[in-house]
């Protein structure tokens, strides 16, 4: 086979950085990270991209920025307290070296995800559009390079290379899908992987392994299109065990254009959460120069009964589920691979089992490990708020249906295509017609059962079409959006009698890192919402939650809104400007409380934490006695405080809060130490807390103390504390706060996070900003928006 | 007649503000400037501008901006030192109460140039659209308000009052003029006045004021085009003379859709720059509703002999000229009428008579001012560098010559209409050919005699077409893009020899505000540029010009190039980044030296300025002589040194340096006090100048030195010097500074100014950036930008 022009070791990096093994891609492809240069505004045409520039000369500007993918160009700015996102749009260019190394091959860009519209040019010329920001897509440029390689320019220009460009558009357009309405970021940017792929000339495509369990066996087809080649090549299948056994090998004739085999596997190994097992299935179309693909899968089954419950692999099992939005701090939708781990790994560690990728289909590497790491998935497309728009939005919503399909439906982890969310609010249009919403969603409910007929088709929110998915999901935001969490058993019965499928997707509650309150009363109601956006108010929410789920017999599943925070368009006023802030961990992946109230009771590995490991000092009067929540799944839990127990508790899911890990004790003025030691079978925990305790009352605000202070990762800080005129915390403040520096790089700003922007509310009368670096001789500036007590500075 | 429902006092106040007399525009109309609000980013469309909104829900965002127009949306980033200047679309929305005072009237948007195209819309329709930024268009919006006001929405959701928005759009179009290419800012925004504006069922348009001085009379024609009316009514023609008595008054038919009237002016006053005498031509259109226009003119005759020089009513004058863009520090192009003036009048008190508008049509206000104050004009429309485009392109050339001509042919100023620049500049097309803009040009050039064969028509720097316009300017600039100033009679010399009528346009250099030298080299090369971009090489090549140009007996004039420094997005490297530097004024109307050095030349009235006022500090041998200019008009100079007289010189134009006021003189380390005595006829002018002598080298720089210091109009700066070990300044330093604050209010920047700018080269190793606000109790800070020193801070 002809070679490559990049070193095995080379190509080794690029499929460890892909997250997926060589094997999976037959094809030869590389990953293209590096050498990308970028350009925030639109070009007037593709000539202004790559006409020749003399430095300081008018064809040197704009300038244009050296990126390396994946790169999203809101990473910024989406949470900017100051400025609308970018909406509009960008250019990346490239010089690339193509190498085809087969006789009349091809040549493809591999792109898994663009935002939210892209072309593709080689030098002037377009090779590819597409609209959509989150299926894989290709721009063959097998053409064009031939024929750019011909030119005088080709030699003088660009000895040789080729020059690619990619314009991308993330601008607001009704009759686009997601709307602008929705509650998250329409990311501009090649914020996924891009590959340079090269094919022999004849080669498979859409290929689907299609598992059916059926007692004690299974039977496997195997099929897909041939592309690119005359006659009638025969494809070798060959089917891997989980355990590296060959289990089946045949050679298949193809069929004109398809191919298609069939094989029964008799006691196969099922796919379960517990148990992710894969299955490989290689495929060889034999011609002078083969071409190989490899397709991973999984044998389950899955059944959601008549009102409930959910089954898999005829077993109950009660969906554990959160939600995902591709988001990170600082890199906006451009996640590496390792935060994609990461996450995705914190989310297992958790204890779910369960997630719906809300709101559109994400890329490859989220897919495989769900798969490895065993987590079921509803993966849906973002037709999401504003009503309906006219052909070139359904057209699109059916191209995006069909290619998350196609693109997915090898996984076994998923288990559900969902159709939309919240079809139900209006905005985008004029008009606003239920039944032409209806009449659309009964249309792509048909066209994914014809593309996946092994799949059901789900929908959350759209109550005057609940009948036409096969699951639904009403809105039930407890304590949150509506009523008192304590309602929640209430409502969801309500639900239940309403349609035959329910999963309950979506519930939870805006927290402000580092807010916490000795009393929380469940009927508070800040603006629309019907809590304090404290941790304490979201870890009481998500605990009854919690154990009313536990307690449910028929519950199919559920999954809180969401698990991570992450960036919105939609919320410039909320206490981190630009973020919503539902995620049990911040935007960088820190845990918020709320993390360890659902680990304590999904997770199997003995967990233990003790309630406000960020709530550095409380108040109250002298011998008062406060509460003390301890989150853990170990079976019984003693509390010390300053040395004193305070008592073993054993777990009782009836005994609310903490399923009876809860403490009324008697803190005293000035820190005080609180120890909790759990006891799962022979496992023993230790989680220690120092919480400071004031009794002195505060009076008015007089100023802003800030002090440098160092992280628990060791990174540096300067906190600020509002203070009354002795010096006490003014535990109750909740104004917004600004930071500034002196040294413009020395603070780590616009992350979306709690110690990380530049305008952020108060949490119980503090904040905190991270520095990037030492940033000695400088000074940080603090000031109350609302200018109510002197500006603040310390020299560093 | 009807009344507006604005008051008397209200529609004064319109007119002082439009910058016109009310009486200009008999037509009802009022400026619109307050109750608008900004978005900087394209909409999806008008539905997305104007649905309902209820706070806080999906609806509300983007968030809305208030501004006042005019607004020009580059204000800031066109010299932001990161990034490139916004380029795209934006939205402006407002609601009117239209309240036409007229049966059957018409209301008309009146936009005197919006950047650089435009859509605008009632409600949801679009009304019109205009390309091009820069001339004056209308949109009729009576129809669509008499519609809008039929529906529920405008009852329910509007009160009655129209819903308007604009959409501005300022992305790079190849297809566009001006080009990108182009040495200024193609700026965004509703950046000139708009007026919503009332005509009677019937009214005239396109009205022509045509004078023409023959043998001590003048006829005088008046046309125009009569609109909106059937029948044939009277239109009333009134002359009133520049000293208010009635000069001519009859009655005329209209015929059909014109009227055309002409009369005799014995003895008329003429117009010329030392004494602009206006006449009135008032018309009113007879009907029940009557239509009143006023139109100003003047008489003068004026004529380019071959190879000069230029007669102004029969004599020489030789046009001293200077050049304008429209851009200021602070609000881009959106100067305000106040800002016009003092810069018109600033130009005016400089001594010249002549300005060329480049490169694009002005608005009225400017033109009235050169009307007023006697500055002859060359304007031209913006067909500059890149190439030539197809049909959309020439289309708008054509659009905005016909333009610039019907809007601006009444004034007397106008001498030349402009074709355009540097045509023969390539690169926004692969193919460039010389021609097909010939072709185009002589096109133009035939347009423009033809829609008024009373003016020459001019283009500066296409050698290749030099014989197209009447009048050429070949590009000279003598010791800045090409060889020495000492050559420039001899460059001037050659050219004259290959066209008629030959002006010279464009001379001059760039100069960074506050650097000096003591010795100037005339052969220095500094990247492309022929100068070390001091003031004092830009005053020497200033001087070296204005004596020989003085000294040409048949030149017909010149235009230094430019009255102000100006933003441009070519020049990302200056040493105030992306501002041209070449102005005599500062971005903010700052007096350079060199501003002196032309009103020494060109003003009558007497003036008197030692070079150096930003010259603190020089550095030289002690007992070294060192030179000291004066520039004046005085016929003698005295200079003493410390008290002590170093003599009386009288002006010699012969004598370069400073028409001979100029002196070598010896200073002692420490302060030095220079006094200036000026005689001119019974005046006597002082000035006064302060220097410190260094006569101690400076070794390698070691630190930056903060301090605050008061400016000369009572502003407060904070002052970086880079000195070495032993405190003295390093005066060679050109390094760049960056300047930051830990309040981020505290600093003025974003101005494009030498105290306004966040990055900046050092000028004799200093740099000063100017305080917002008195901003006590923060830091600022200073750091080179290439690290070599720490970073210093100084706390207010």
């Amino acid at each position: 086979m002809p070679k490559i022009r990049i070193s095995p070791a080379l190509t080794l990096l690029f499929c460890l950085l892909a997250g997926t093994p060589l094997l999976l891609h037959g094809q030869q492809r590389q990953r293209l990270s590096a050498g990308w240069q970028f350009v925030r505004m639109d070009m007037a045409n593709a000539w202004e991209v790559f006409r020749p520039v003399v430095p300081d000369k008018p064809e040197s500007v704009p300038l244009w920025q050296d990126v390396t993918l994946p790169h999203c160009y809101n990473a910024v700015d989406a949470v900017s307290p100051d400025v609308n996102y970018y909406q509009g749009a960008a250019w990346y260019r490239t010089l690339l070296t193509v190498d085809n190394p087969y006789t009349d091959g091809h040549t493809l860009l591999h792109f898994e995800g663009v935002g939210q519209k892209a072309r593709v040019y080689v030098y002037t010329r377009e090779v590819a559009r597409h609209v959509g920001g989150y299926d894989a897509w290709d721009a063959d440029i097998t053409q064009a390079v031939r024929e750019f390689r011909q030119t005088e320019v080709c030699r003088s220009q660009f000895h040789g290379r080729v020059p690619v460009a990619v314009r991308c558009d993330n601008g607001r357009d009704t009759e686009m899908i997601p709307s602008d309405m929705s509650d998250f970021c329409l990311y501009g940017g090649i914020y996924r992987p891009v590959y340079l792929t090269y094919l022999p000339q004849g080669y498979l495509a859409d290929v689907a392994v299609t598992p059916r369990p059926v007692h004690g066996s299974a039977t496997v087809e195997v099929s897909g299109s041939v592309q690119g080649l005359r006659g009638q090549p025969l494809v070798h299948v060959r089917v891997v065990s989980p355990r590296g056994s060959v289990v089946a090998d045949r050679r298949v004739k193809t069929d004109g254009d398809h191919f298609s085999a069939s094989f029964t596997l008799h006691r196969p190994l099922l796919w379960s959460p517990g148990a992710p097992m894969l299955y490989r299935c290689e495929l060889v179309l034999e011609q002078s120069e083969p071409y190989r693909h490899t397709e991973q899968f999984g044998i389950r089954s899955c059944w959601f009964e008549e009102h409930g419950p959910f089954l898999l692999n005829g077993r109950r099992l009660v969906l554990h589920g959160t939600h995902r939005h591709e988001d990170h701090a600082g890199v906006g939708a451009a996640m590496t691979d390792d935060m994609i781990r990461r996450e995705m790994q914190q989310i297992k560690d958790m204890g779910a089992n369960f997630i719906r990728l809300g709101h559109y289909q994400q890329q490859d590497l989220v897919l495989h490990l769900c798969d490895s790491l065993g987590l079921l998935v509803w993966e849906e497309i973002p037709w999401c708020r504003g009503g309906l728009g006219g052909e070139r939005y359904r057209a699109q919503a059916e191209q995006m249906l069909t290619a998350m399909i196609r693109q997915h439906r090898n996984h076994p982890s998923v288990i559900l295509w969902g159709l939309g969310n919240e079809n139900d609010w209006p905005g985008d249009f004029p008009e606003f017609d239920r039944d032409s919403i209806r009449a659309f969603m009964s249309h792509l409910n048909d066209m994914a059962h014809r593309l996946d007929p092994t799949r059901l088709t789900s929908i959350r929110r759209c109550d005057f079409a609940k009948d036409v998915p096969d699951v639904y999901s009403p809105s039930i935001w407890a304590g949150w959006y509506s009523r008192k969490f304590t309602d929640y058993r209430s409502m969801m019965e309500e639900a239940a009698a309403t349609v035959p499928r329910l999963l309950h997707i979506e519930w939870g509650a805006d927290s402000h890192a580092g807010r916490h309150a000795d009393q929380v009363a469940t009927d508070v109601v800040a603006g629309d919402r019907n809590g304090d956006w404290s941790e304490t108010y979201a870890v009481k929410l998500f605990d009854w939650h919690l154990r009313e789920q536990a307690m449910m017999p028929r519950l199919t599943g559920s999954a809180f809104w969401s698990f991570k925070d992450f960036a919105t368009p939609l919320r410039p006023n909320n206490p981190i400007p630009y973020v919503n802030e539902k995620g049990v961990v911040q935007r960088d992946g820190t845990p918020k409380e709320t993390f360890y109230v659902v680990q304590s009771y999904w997770a199997t590995r003995p967990m233990l934490h003790i309630y406000g490991h960020t709530w550095p000092e409380r108040a109250g009067r002298e011998r008062e006695r406060k509460e003390v929540l301890v989150y853990s799944n170990c079976s019984r839990v003693e509390l010390l405080v300053n040395g004193v127990t305070m008592g073993m508790r054993s777990r009782r899911l009836a005994d609310y809060p903490a399923a009876g890990f809860h403490w009324s004790v008697p803190l005293r003025q000035g820190d005080n130490t609180l120890v909790a030691v759990g006891y799962s079978g022979k496992t023993v925990l230790r989680d220690t807390v120092v919480q400071r305790y004031e009794t002195r009352p505060w009076g008015t605000p007089v100023g802003l103390r800030l002090t440098r202070v160092n992280g628990k990762a060791g990174e540096q800080l300067v906190e600020a504390r509002l203070v009354d005129a002795c010096g006490v915390t003014c535990l109750d403040a909740s104004r917004f706060i600004c930071f500034a520096c002196s040294d413009p790089t020395a603070l780590l700003v616009d992350q979306g996070t709690a110690t990380g922007s530049r305008r952020i509310q108060l949490a119980n009368g503090r904040a905190t900003i991270r520095l990037a670096h030492a940033a000695d001789g400088c000074q940080v500036s603090a000031w109350l928006e609302d200018g109510s007590v002197p500006r603040a500075g310390i020299d560093l």
